[in-house]
């Protein structure tokens, strides 16, 4: 087990109905004019805004609205909303959303005491001050309502960069896990796909860190009961529960806990992918490049493929396990090779370009470009 | 899955030679002057002592020193160093030791600002101000390095109370386990049991908190796995890292989440036992009294009580988990009957009486002064 610190500062409320809390939360923490994320207009139709909105005109919070974050968000909408959180002088920024929403409040938190917010991610500078960020979470998946990363898209030269401070951890963060009960399904799978990826980026290299692996082991497992769970049913509450605090422990730092370092190479090759193709949703990209990405490194750490084999997937064999997975995103109708997702071979080098743009990428085995080629091709 | 709310805010740093960077922690946090608060001689032994000296004085602190908490702590020593470190104007308590360090420091913390320390434990006040409480943790068992708890003993009316209260969240914790190679192997096995006893005492109150009651699983597993690896091995590093870890995750309010309520009545027993002997260490009670109070309570949750048994012990039958816990316990040394622990049915009543003396006990079963004279004679 190697040394590790773990500090995690963000209030969770989590539970059914839990969503009104967020004026109470809000107000106590002294914040007077805060800058509201959204996305599209989902949060209109499930009913979410409009609790939001009440809970918080209720403490006499004033209210600026800033729509239209979108999946993979960008870094010029980020930018432009720092100025508006300036020029209106929030102190609070409220993420209503998913991932690309609460990234985006990170960034603005930051942003509003720099001009220069893409130098965090080109690690020219490290945030010294931040805003305190809210999250009221619609979609469990990348785990940054209780993390302190954020993952934004540099439009100009599609770059996927990300950063870190402890000044991004939210404030508090509200998992109603009820409101994701309208999600299109598709989406939930996404999500999914994107928690177990996260915990096997960590686990895979691990070896020795006994507790944390055991932890990691239960973590995915409860991720495919529930998905499945989910699938004969939407509406099970406690499937979708359980998801979702599954979702937001695979991220905040105790997945990883005592673990050397993570290999985020598979990430890296998706977020490639979704540089290129900004439609393709990152869980759809890790469906597809999961399976081939294992497949390919197997033999870098074998006992612990082995050990992920056994315990996740209750096989004894490597390859038997990675073909269990293959089928649970076939089951769920996650889309498994590069044609469903929409690239073709003639795309691979690209991809493999920009993964590696800059530098090298991968723990278990640092990977070449012709090794992405490689792994890819096994997906078309 | 039950509506919950999780904020830890403790920092841990945790691995093999982390001691000295308590000095940097406690500069850190502005605080000039600390009260060293320490049980026995132990940490002079093992070098912890001068380790933390050494780094605390290469920043300025000064500390004060107040050496003599034993195991179950009492009230009268809280109470008097609570007036000492008011006296002398220390603006930080640093814990070095176990549980009962930990839980004397977290009174002292609350009591420098208040004359009526005990008034914590009757509810008649909660805590508004406490001082900032550091920890280097010398056993893992109680978790108290990184929970919001103190338990202490009224000495006069020989009542064990606790506490809690989110000021009482330790700043930060160092675990560095590798100063528990040290331990005698009873210590280890009594902090042990005190792990899973407080896993049990919400697990088994579960019923569909999947992604809890897996970790939860994770957890106990770990323990028992950890403890005989180093039953066979006291200096096996890595089974006394992932041990400590899974300690102190046992009690930071992960094991619980989105779970009602937790039956702590095995441990009320232990405590009034504990109460009237205060030699017998709250580990070995707990040894003596877990497995008759499992059997005792198997019918109250008993899908819970067969999850529990094949998933941690690998059998399918309730009583064959109990049995191969109460072998676990036989192979490790811990007590197994109350005759262990020098206790006999004369005193049976008394216990009972204790345990009851505030009102009634347990969350599976409101059990009965009958039911515990019941349950413990089978421990005889």
């Amino acid at each position: 087990m190697h040394n590790f610190e773990f500090c995690n500062p963000t209030q969770v409320i989590f539970g059914r109905g839990t969503v009104p809390r967020i004026g109470t939360i809000v107000a106590q923490s002294g914040c007077r004019k805060i800058l509201l994320v959204a996305g599209g207009g989902s949060i209109r139709e499930n009913g979410v805004y409009q609790a939001v909105m009440r809970s918080v005109s209720a403490f006499g919070v004033t209210v600026v609205e800033a729509w239209g974050v979108r999946p993979n968000p960008e870094l010029e909408l980020a930018v432009k909303l720092s100025q508006l959180a300036h020029e209106e002088g929030v102190d609070g920024i409220l993420a209503v959303g998913g991932g690309s929403v609460i990234d985006t409040a990170k960034c603005i938190a930051a942003g509003v005491y720099s001009d220069d917010l893409w130098g965090f991610f080109e690690k020219k500078r490290v945030v010294e001050h931040a805003l305190p960020v809210f999250v009221v979470l619609t979609i469990s998946s990348s785990g940054s309502e209780m993390d302190s990363w954020a993952v934004l898209t540099c439009g100009e030269q599609r770059k996927k960069w990300s950063f870190s401070s402890p000044a991004l951890y939210p404030r508090a963060a509200i998992i109603d896990p009820s409101v994701q009960t309208s999600l299109p399904w598709r989406q939930t799978v996404n999500g999914a796909v994107g928690v177990l990826s996260h915990v096997m980026a960590t686990y895979l290299t691990g070896s020795f860190e006994e507790t944390t692996l055991s932890l990691d082991e239960a973590l995915m497992r409860t991720v495919i009961r529930m998905v499945d769970r989910l699938q004969a049913d939407h509406a099970d509450y406690g499937a979708r529960a359980n998801l979702a605090w599954a979702a937001t422990l695979a991220m905040n730092g105790l997945s990883a806990a005592g673990i050397e370092e993570s290999d985020w190479s598979a990430r890296s090759i998706e977020e490639a992918v979704s540089a290129l193709h900004p439609d393709v949703a990152h869980g759809a990209g890790m469906a597809v490049i999961l399976p081939v990405w294992m497949e390919y490194l197997r033999e870098d750490n074998p006992g612990q493929f082995q050990r992920w084999a056994t315990q996740v997937w209750g096989t004894g064999a490597i390859e038997a396990g990675i073909t269990a997975m293959k089928t649970a995103f076939q089951r769920w109708g996650a889309p498994t090779t590069l044609g469903d997702i929409g690239i073709g071979a003639a795309e691979l080098r690209d991809i493999a370009f920009k993964a590696l743009e800059e530098g090298p990428i991968g723990k278990l085995r640092t990977l070449t470009a012709r090794d992405v080629v490689e792994l890819l091709k096994t997906a078309l």
